[in-house]
């Protein structure tokens, strides 16, 4: 019998697809437009007008030009025309500052749609705006946007080693080749710089903050100008993370004491060598006394004197961004207490071009945290706000957690001394601490492009909804069918609050595994340094659970400005959400929903579950509007994030039980295994580590 | 003023481009054809037709059906109609064994094509096959090609750890996501799977040879299990690289003895549990006492009894390749006698099911050995040869190394035993240390994609010369124009004496940088190990170089049968190629070319030095045949090659001169650097190490 292909079916799953998608175009896909949008774009038959003011290269007006012929093309699906001289003109008319803020406006008109601004970035910004507006169907003949960056520095922070490793990275090895820069300049570097670019991404801090001195070296000053080179066009200026003791080893110097002469001419000469090669480098980004790395303390000094003296070595060229996340084994009080302690004092004390970093909470990117306490309390001080967007401690890429309604609960957290956090940090910026790979989509998994997508577009924005971001993106990235678009928002939305749920609900931290931070482990105790164990965090016993951060402990509450410490000192009054970061209650403490903490706790660790099913649900659901490869990829991230949230509530909750000897509520799914074996499992090839 | 984008030609390098391709494609592109060709396809219109024999599935059949549909819609471009009931047929005719040898014919005849065979794989190697004659233009209605594989065993060991590290890996990251696995199959593991089919690959050791214990744990069995799935229906079958003292790291038990029961039946549990979830479980790889692995040794065993009980344990279900590259630093023999020393008197008492697998080399993968003295020297004991795909020693994935012509002097060397290497290792087979990684393109450059190509096709078959492999490749990797075939297989065919040239003339060897052998350091002589010098190896001083291996040396040469020693044992009479590897000579020792050993030796540098140049400038030129990313990336390249050449050359020299006191022949170019200029280079940052 002779048949034709489609009877074998179930083994199309092993075979080459035709039509495969891996996720490497991001956001910037420019599916084909369908029905009505497509037929607007065919009548309108735009062809792109570029204004030349100088006879010399105008490198980001060319990209601006050639994002819009290719995107459009994209979009036309072939139909539509690359008319010349006919249809509507779209026209780049920016002014002629290579860079500029980037400010643009995106206007149709008679002629067609003209895209200006004061700068030639600002046609570069418009562009990706107006592309991003046409992949979302508008109608060409009513645009009428006006906008400006909300903050001057927005930025990603790489954490990636020389050598290829990235620390807290989940997507494979670093997407930057230095070992062959500068020769080797990778496409990916380009395309990188794109997806950038059309988030208004505009500063790159190269290098992990656990720095190694070698990057200093001439050799990497050359690798680094390259991509400085590359990135310009594209308004991204390059930081690197400078290790403080640098001066000890490349410079040959028997200190880094930043009060020492030598030290200082050493730092001087460095700043003046990279300037040679990158006139417009954008400055040092610094870990110092963190977590073993070297710092002004060493020699008795303050932050502010080390960062000052960084500063100086700048000049009015760049900024050193001086990192805010310290804390101490030595120090007995708590962690959370300790960067404000540290750095309230030096308010007013750093120099102009100095910025300090903040991250978003006072423990470590943990899936919740109350906004940092310094946010607000230093006013003679510059503070960017350090964000994640690699999910060390939210499921690492598997793990869907769209993170917006994150950083947006921060941006809009009202620090209590007149501004919100976003008010404080608008002057400034902010930084993510970046998701990319070498992986084919980038990021790990393809939502956690969002991730990127998102942090970008706060940055540019910080008024932007959650929501609007979200539509914005799985428009562009899936598919624009309002069917789809209304089914996987509201997914993306509660997807942070199910993590929350099932890692560490009711204001619970710190919970995770030793090292690699995967899976649950709020057994660990015994780890040298206290801080670093989960149990300094949850206290948990007999009694009950919590860390009581009110006067009657360690009175952490009293950084925030009395405003906001009201509304979390009482018990009963607080935000359940942050109930056990501030206080430690009993486990039959009566909550609002009248139940007892503990049913209360078993209840949000049973919710976070239940929402990951019906994100698994939803997404099988959706197979019609997406490509089976990328569609596929996510069904299996869910199959994970399904099992390792059951992993998560099981292990926490036998440990809990260990802890107070309750049974569960009635009706409730006991652990599927013992807690012998939660506290078994080890992983030492877990990634990021 | 207002221009079109045509006039801003400066900056394009810097856009997105059109019609980029980065290689992820590999020899698998199937480019539209053009011309006669697309004609003749046109006319042809091929249809594919399955001949189903059950009810049940047939994997291998579809798959084979789909890339036949994919590679002729590419290779029609669009233009050729996916016929129904018209055209020809392109008819699947094999029996129902679903895998089989893989042997098969594809016949043109009155109806179309038929490619036929006793076994399903037979269809799929044969539309393989088919794509490869069409790509290269080959005329629809005139083929008859009757192949099967020389070799049973055509393998790829992955040097890969399951954190993602490649050992000796310069293209990223493991390709094998075991992070994610079972759950997660990455789309990759498909398209290896195709590209390792597509040239006759069917078997695969997924992790490195200095092999963790945790490989063998449940949870990576059940991942494994879901490669080996995928993998099948291509005629991939899966084995693992074990490590030897697994008994006492994961079964908790005192000893790794091979004799002692408690170990034998750990083991063959093990294997029964494998067996249980993998039927076609390939076997064990294994390194064993060797560069501090566990073995045998440690218990006052041999070799063979560690295999055999493996071997035992896996019964007729499986394979134990035993690698044979073993050298101790306790030993004070010449190292290249030290794996025959050991191995020879064990031949005969191997089990039937294990495998002894010995590198090209006594050494290691050196730019150009002398093939080992174990082929042929072992009648009773199953030989297989081990290849390295990536080049540890030959460039990384930057310098342009054509390997195939090393593999081929290699396989069609007379042992002097009544066969050539390629008959000695026919009844078993080949293995290649492969060169993946997560680099879009695979290997870390597009021309490493060819030595990959290149070892599949020698495994299939051995007497394919050097030059076909090449030509076939470069027209389905870039672009089947006669003119580019033209100009750039003989480029390829030149680029791996180039290498010798510059790195180590003349039979020297083993002269890299220490640890990540990355560059020259002839003059590393304070390692602890005696044998990890380069001094070790090439004996230099004011009287002369290379290492006596003869009689009045170490003797090495009477491992090899008298009639090939007798070539090797007279400096006047040897291959230059091979001199300084077998005899030491005085820096005057007069040459065949006429020149003293000093003036051929720099000769031959300035000779590698001078082809790269030429390769440059060939691929300059064909700019034309190729899509500009995969060009450029090319050139980058080339040009670190180009520098490098020269850094061997002159670091080398520069030592050389400063033992050997002789000035450089008259006219040729100094070293561009000092001495310790050379020798102060450091790469913390070096790939794969």
């Amino acid at each position: 019998m002779t048949a034709g292909l489609a009877l074998i079916g179930a083994a199309l799953a092993l075979v080459p697809s035709a039509q495969a998608e891996d996720g490497y175009d991001l956001w910037l896909r420019h599916a084909p437009l369908e029905g009505e949008a497509l037929e607007r774009l065919r009548i309108f038959a735009p062809r792109v007008e570029v204004e030349l003011y100088r006879g010399d290269e105008t490198p980001t007006l060319a990209i601006a030009a050639r994002e819009l012929d290719l995107g459009l093309a994209k979009l036309g699906g072939g139909t539509v025309a690359s008319a010349s001289g006919a249809g509507s003109a779209i026209a780049l008319e920016c002014g002629s500052d290579p860079a500029g803020a980037g400010e643009y406006t995106v206007r149709s008109n008679a002629k067609g749609i003209a895209i200006g601004g004061p700068g030639q970035l600002s046609c570069l910004y418009g562009a990706y705006a107006l592309l991003r507006e046409l992949s979302q169907g508008a109608d060409p003949r009513s645009l009428d946007i006006v906008s400006a960056p909300a903050m001057p520095l927005r930025m990603l922070n790489h954490w990636d080693n020389p050598d290829g490793h990235v620390e807290r990275g989940y997507s494979g090895r670093s997407i930057f080749d230095w070992w062959h820069l500068p020769e080797r300049l990778d496409q990916r570097m380009i395309d990188y710089a794109r997806a950038n670019a059309s988030i208004g991404i505009n500063a790159v801090a190269v290098n992990n903050v656990n720095a190694t001195a070698y990057v200093l070296e001439p050799r990497y000053i050359e690798k680094l100008a390259r991509l400085a080179d590359a990135w310009r066009p594209y308004g991204i200026r390059v930081f690197l993370s400078a290790r403080f003791s640098a001066p000890r080893e490349l410079g040959g110097l028997e200190t880094a004491d930043p009060l020492d002469p030598a030290v200082r001419a050493w730092w001087a000469d460095k700043a003046d060598e990279i300037y040679a090669a990158i006139p417009d480098f954008g400055g040092f980004l610094v870990k110092a006394n963190s977590e073993g790395q070297p710092g002004p303390q060493d020699y008795g000094r303050t932050h502010a004197e080390g960062a000052n003296m960084l500063a100086e070595a700048l000049r009015e060229r760049g900024t050193v961004i001086w990192r805010a996340f310290v804390y101490s084994e030595h120090d007995e009080t708590d962690r959370a207490k300790q960067a404000y302690a540290e750095f309230i004092p030096l308010d007013g004390a750093f120099a102009d071009n100095v910025i300090v970093q903040v991250k978003n909470g006072p423990i470590d990117f943990q899936p919740r945290e109350p906004f940092h306490p310094m946010f607000g309390a230093m006013p003679d001080t510059r503070l960017m706000l350090e964000a994640q967007i690699t999910k060390e401690y939210l499921g690492f890429a598997s793990h869907l957690a769209y993170l917006a309604p994150m950083w947006e609960e921060v941006l809009d957290a009202d620090t209590g001394h007149g501004a919100t956090v976003a008010q404080v940090v608008a002057p400034v910026g902010m930084a993510g601490v970046a998701n990319t790979g070498s992986d084919r989509n980038w990021s790990g998994s393809d939502f956690d492009q969002a991730n990127w997508y998102a942090f970008g577009r706060l940055a540019w924005d910080p008024s932007l909804s959650s929501e609007q971001i979200a539509r914005e993106w799985a428009a562009q990235t899936f598919s624009r069918d309002p069917a789809f678009v209304d089914a996987v928002v509201p997914m993306m939305l509660a997807s942070r609050q199910a993590v929350v749920d099932y890692m560490t609900p009711l204001g619970l931290a710190h919970l995770m595994g030793t090292g690699h931070h995967y899976g649950p482990a709020p057994w660990v105790c015994e780890l040298e340094r206290p801080e670093w164990n989960p149990c300094y965090y949850h206290r948990a016993d007999a009694d009950g659970i919590g860390f009581d951060r009110t006067p009657s402990g360690s009175d952490a509450l009293s950084q925030y400005a009395p405003s906001v410490a009201a509304h979390w000192s009482d018990p009963e009054a607080i935000d359940p959400a942050y109930l056990l970061w501030f206080h430690r209650v009993g486990w039959n403490h009566p909550m609002r929903s009248g139940r007892s903490l503990w049913a209360e706790l078993v209840a949000r660790y049973d919710s976070g579950v239940g929402e990951v099913d019906r994100m698994a649900q939803t997404w099988r659901g959706l197979a019609h509007y997406v490509d089976p490869q990328r569609h596929r990829a996510v069904s299996a991230n869910l199959a994970i994030q399904q099992s390792e949230a059951r992993w998560w509530r099981d292990g926490s909750l036998s440990y809990w039980q260990s802890v107070n000897g309750l049974e569960l509520p009635a009706g409730t799914r006991p652990a599927a295994e013992s807690l012998d074996h939660y506290r078994s499992l080890s992983f030492p090839e877990a990634p990021g580590n």
